[in-house]
């Protein structure tokens, strides 16, 4: 066997043995009682650690040098295997053991205080655990910047965002933030001056609410042959491309937070469903980042789902399982509830026109924090003054300022930026697919999904990990990212009063 | 660290990994999408590699050997954990790694094809891999004998039943047929003289029936803060001691088939549940081996659960679930129903009367094949025979003959004795809890099985491994193993008419 073929077989073995931690996971959030969750740390923890000894291992190293020496003889998709190989490696290879180790601890025990706190709106309980955090955090982006050759942020960005750069996220932020202030601002008055959509009548008890999210995900085109639906208090979509699984929460006064959650999960599940099945457990195999893991997700639930043209599909669906009758569950109705733009406090709750001010916030303080400008201590007021400079409203506790996320706290340190980059790729995806394939508007309200999917499937479903998310968006769209399709979308659906921009 | 520490810190792991694997094959039988076969084949398969490997490795074998030689250093659960380590080594170790490979192979596709051959009632469409299986099996109890230093069929035997002596099956099974087939007469007899008992009238829909088995299980001190009750083809438990699972499925004609199931599984789960926390994930701290785990839940569902005290305790329970209401809700007729005693053919339809002539046909059918005294192509006709032998009757198609049972075809070759010695210590075990407690069946007819659960808890559940299986029963009940208690208690309930012999 080359070099190559030996590698390929041994991260086939790593990408089943995380397939399996993946397992473990799910059934963690769905399944689990409540007394197993001391033996379940403890199998997630041995298994994550055979996976980190086998990836970091140097014959690893060894055989990426032989293979990255025979390169020339391999094939497109087997060159950007290997450099996937490579950054999985350097990922473990970076991290001493021990600092591995007090990641995984801290982030465990950061976690488990974080959960109290919350709730009792604590900040200073947690404050002494994200101090070391961050301290480790530091620790870590120091480690993977020198053996990975980028700065520090984008050292703790590349695990989310494999490639992502400080320079092209802090020039799109900035144009959001010279756009979106003034928008929002305009949407507000807007839609204060129309009288509020009718209220879907009617009870939404939790069966309904399933039936219904079942049927639009099988319109949409999920695959139950190879996925599941299930309850988790916290909705995630998980598993492996042949085994996809999605979970909501249900809340029995409001059916539209489930069904916008099943779709959002559902972009979620098609592109994995989705990934090339010829390189399947390969790295090159795998989605491409949680930028454009994000992007698809919101394609389906802003772009797709939050349109007139899908209400108009949804409505009698909803209408039937429900038994709905009267104005509020007309399309028109449906559609600008889902439409509604607010200020609020909390980033999950957010409308897609004011969501990007909640990750701008993020990236702002996180990166501080990790540059060492911004003390654990200082969090609250940065985050008060952040809140009233970028949406002019301050909380007034901490449960709904900085302890409202968990990301900070259970070590998931340069995810948030994906969410914003995700919506700017998803709009400009949609607004290309929509000159490409012509009468999608069409198409979707009488719920003919296909086309989209299969433009999706073509253009970035099948590209597993092919090409950098720079190269992919310029490849599906003709262009590089930018925020000029995002901000179309925003002012044809909030501004000009259309639904669907040409 | 002394040798012993290490090798505990090593099979913690190995523990923690085979306890992820128990969550991967769970969920396998009970929440994935069928498409998701293949994948999850790759993942467990990886993942028994993985223990494999770890479990073989030569530098176990140096610190066993330094710890052996250290032994007089260790307390007596430590020795024994040293044991029970050389055990598991010896049996990973005495596998060739390619041998190890085919017994995998093979068992995954003979099962398959056995899948299908089943319902066709086509052996010879099955016979081929069959033939495969017997030698590979054949090659491995060669292979572990020589290791183990016992005969080849106590080597496939000592997997489910560690030290367990053909020499002994051959006593005790020999002493069960000379007294069984007179006494299958009698009893047949005498219930044929009987009128037959009344039926319980109604609808028995899935979430009464559920409804019913979840608080019988709670009675019995099930606790669903640690463990689960799901649906799956096939009834069986699992999970961790922290996390343990039973699983059943639903007759809605019939809703004592999954009520009986559910009690059996329990008596599994109470075992596991209880088995020593000090010694969690240490093979020292596992259960014994199958036939003390058979013992757990035939004691709970023959011993307890189908007898007369039992009913009077769960009569008014399945009349509240089920709005039941009639002589067929009466405890007699509950009871009465439960002990009827039929000669079947097939083995999991069984009574406790007959079931013994099954295992026995089994087990020396299996042990003729092993020895190369009986061909594959010869086992429907030896089946036919032996059915004619032991019970009387002879099926007329190898669907309900050879084809019935998944262990020959799925490589659990050497498990079938295993039940009816757990029939017998289930016999042996109760009637000494019986005479130690003293108000046995009023506690039962009551609802209170605390005192019954701690007699367990302490004589056998909180034992693991420590003594062999030998040693437990008669440490635990006074005596050697043997087939009087079982006689007895057949005789007694049976036979004499008494519902619970003294």
């Amino acid at each position: 066997m080359t070099a190559y073929q030996q590698l390929e077989t041994r991260f086939r073995r790593l990408g089943a043995l995380e397939e399996a931690l993946g397992v473990l996971n799910w059934d963690s959030a769905v399944m689990m009682p409540p007394g197993g969750a001391a033996t379940r740390a403890e199998q997630i923890a041995t298994l994550s650690l055979v996976v980190h000894q086998q990836l970091a291992a140097p014959e690893i190293d060894d055989l990426l040098a032989a293979a990255e020496n025979d390169a020339p003889a391999l094939d497109l998709w087997q060159r950007a295997n290997l450099r996937e190989m490579r950054r999985r490696h350097a990922h473990a290879a970076a991290l001493p053991a021990d600092l591995a180790e007090a990641v995984a601890r801290i982030s465990a025990e950061c976690e488990t205080v974080w959960r109290r706190a919350r709730p009792a709106d604590d900040f200073a309980a947690v404050q002494p655990w994200l101090d070391k955090m961050l301290r480790l955090q530091r620790e870590v982006a120091d480690a993977k910047a020198a053996y990975l050759g980028v700065t520090p942020f984008e050292a703790l960005l590349d695990r989310y965002e494999p490639g992502g750069s400080v320079a092209t996220i802090d020039r799109l932020f900035g144009e959001l933030s010279g756009f979106l202030p003034a928008l929002i601002e305009a949407v507000i008055e807007r839609q204060a001056t129309m009288p509020p959509p009718a209220e879907p009548s009617g009870r939404f008890p939790v069966a309904a609410q399933r039936a219904a999210a079942l049927r639009l995900m099988a319109a949409l085109g999920f695959d139950f042959d190879h996925g599941r639906l299930d309850v988790s208090a916290h909705p995630f979509s998980s598993g492996a491309p042949d085994d996809v699984r999605i979970t909501t929460r249900y809340d029995e006064r409001d059916f539209s937070k489930a069904l916008m959650g099943v779709l959002h999960e559902t972009g979620h599940a098609l592109y994995k469903r989705n990934l090339p099945a010829r390189w399947r457990l390969q790295p090159v195999g795998a989605a491409r980042g949680m930028a454009i893991h994000e992007s698809q997700s919101l394609l389906v639930e802003m772009q797709v789902c939050r349109s007139l043209a899908f209400m108009q599909f949804a409505a009698p669906v909803l209408r039937e399982v429900f038994g709905g009758d009267g104005p509020g569950w007309e399309a028109e109705a449906l559609y600008r509830r889902a439409t509604r733009v607010r200020r609020g406090l909390i980033r999950v709750d957010a409308d897609e026109v004011t969501y990007p001010a909640h990750v701008i916030l993020r990236y702002r303080l996180e990166r501080a924090m990790l540059a060492g400008d911004l003390a654990v201590r200082d969090l609250p007021a940065a985050w008060a003054e952040s809140m009233r400079d970028l949406l002019g409203i301050v909380p007034d506790n901490d449960r709904d300022g900085c302890l409202q996320d968990i990301h900070w706290f259970d070590g998931s340190w340069g995810y948030f930026p994906t969410y914003t980059l995700g919506a700017m790729i998803a709009a400009q995806l949609f607004e290309t697919a929509r000159a490409a394939l012509g009468g999608l508007e069409a198409a979707i309200a009488s719920g003919r999904f296909c086309p989209l999917l299969a433009w999706l499937r073509d253009k970035v479903h099948s590209q597993g990990s092919l090409m950098s998310t720079a190269e992919l968006v310029e490849n599906a769209t003709g262009r590089p990212l930018g925020t000029q399709s995002f901000e179309r979308h925003l002012r044809a659906r909030y501004l000009d009063g259309r639904n669907e921009p040409v």
